[in-house]
């Protein structure tokens, strides 16, 4: 496959899985990794939805990694939908992947309410007019709250999902507080939460969260999982998580 | 000191402080050692106020720990209360622990509004109407919210904290979703937090949290309390909370 400027090619080494990446674009990281083994958990045949899909990166792994029907991935950015579909092709996967090209905003105008098992979001992390923004205007949408909130991509979410259909989330720990009530208002209710630390000797930065709609209230926070161990090498988790061992 | 039927006293050895205990009554456990150990960091001279004292455990640890002021314990049981006060004198603590015989409720009727800098509290763990409840009466109201609810202790906090007063609580994680949600909506946000974890295998069964009247969003997580190690030894930050190490 012929690469534009910019890109280069990174093999995940999962099932022959090779993403196309932009490093003028939102890179994806080790988040979108976990997430995917986080929700890995989906039933057989589950029609799912990836919110912000970048270059396709969660849409292309919950496929590889689950036995889903069909997973849509949305991106407002055209450019970057135009990479995700290339990785799609790359990956042979253009049976269950479709990439849509849209504001999320816009999905009930395209698809019908209650018509998906699970959604999965990597969605911005910082709210709009936080933080430092010497970035360019694809990496400020992938990573600011600019063309759609966090209650958008959960008001969003619950209008799209059956009852009891599940939500899939990575998110940054500072921000929990707004997640959780947000969840609650948008009647996502929390059920599984895993902490994400660098080492033990560090506050966790990212949390992977689990939320139903409808469903009655009982957190469950699982326990957390450590990216290095204390001699800064990968923990048999992550080894696992990665298919190393 | 004389006891009652059902009472024993126990050595916390730290300062020499001992606390009498009924098995007949809710018993303090690690929850409140690692509560105020969590809030240690209050100010000199702080004016506090502990809302469900039991026997008078939090207020007199915290007191003991800190250079407060003064604390108020207010306990809703009369015998509860009345045992708390023998703790306060057991440990000369009458210059600066006092212990009220209320319900929270009735608080902003006692004390001016916005006249404290720091409510601790250990409040019932599970809502009225939920659990497993074949425990005599005290029992019943120290462990269910039935004499108060979650948001009866958040309102009447927000209401004696002044400006940027700080509440520390202990609570189980099960209930994390409600009580960051209803810390928000009391406009106590939510600033630190630290999950208990009995060991690295297992799920974390209590968190410690830290909230600030009308502060700005942005949530610290802290790294995990292990309770104990992997042979099943306190671990050293436990030894060090109990100043052991």
């Amino acid at each position: 496959m012929e690469l534009m400027e910019g890109e280069r090619i990174d093999d995940l080494e999962y099932k022959g899985i090779k993403i196309i990446q932009n490093k003028n674009y939102f890179c994806f990281g080790i988040d979108s990794i976990l997430l995917t083994d986080f929700a890995k958990e989906i039933k057989d045949n589950a029609r799912c939805i990836d919110l912000g899909t970048g270059n396709g990166i969660l849409a292309i792994l919950l496929s590889a990694k689950t036995n889903l029907s069909k997973i849509y991935g949305i991106e407002v950015q055209e450019k970057l939908a135009e990479l995700a579909r290339r990785n799609v092709v790359l990956n042979n996967m253009e049976q269950k992947v479709e990439i849509r090209a849209e504001n999320i905003k816009n999905l009930l105008n395209i698809f019908p309410k209650k018509s998906f098992d699970c959604v999965i979001t990597n969605p911005p992390y910082k709210e709009n007019g936080t933080g430092i923004k010497n970035e360019n205007i694809e990496k400020l949408i992938a990573r600011h709250e600019i063309e759609a909130s966090l209650s958008d991509f959960l008001n969003i979410s619950y209008n799209l999902l059956k009852d009891n259909g599940t939500l899939y989330m990575v998110h940054r720990t500072e921000r929990l507080v707004d997640i959780l009530a947000e969840l609650r208002k948008s009647k996502l209710e929390p059920k599984k939460i895993k902490f994400v630390f660098a080492n033990v000797k560090e506050a966790p930065k990212l949390v992977l969260i689990k939320a139903v709609k409808n469903a009655k209230p009982f957190l469950k926070i699982e326990k957390p999982l450590y990216i290095y161990d204390e001699n800064g090498d990968y923990t048999k988790e992550i080894l696992k998580i990665y298919n190393k061992l």
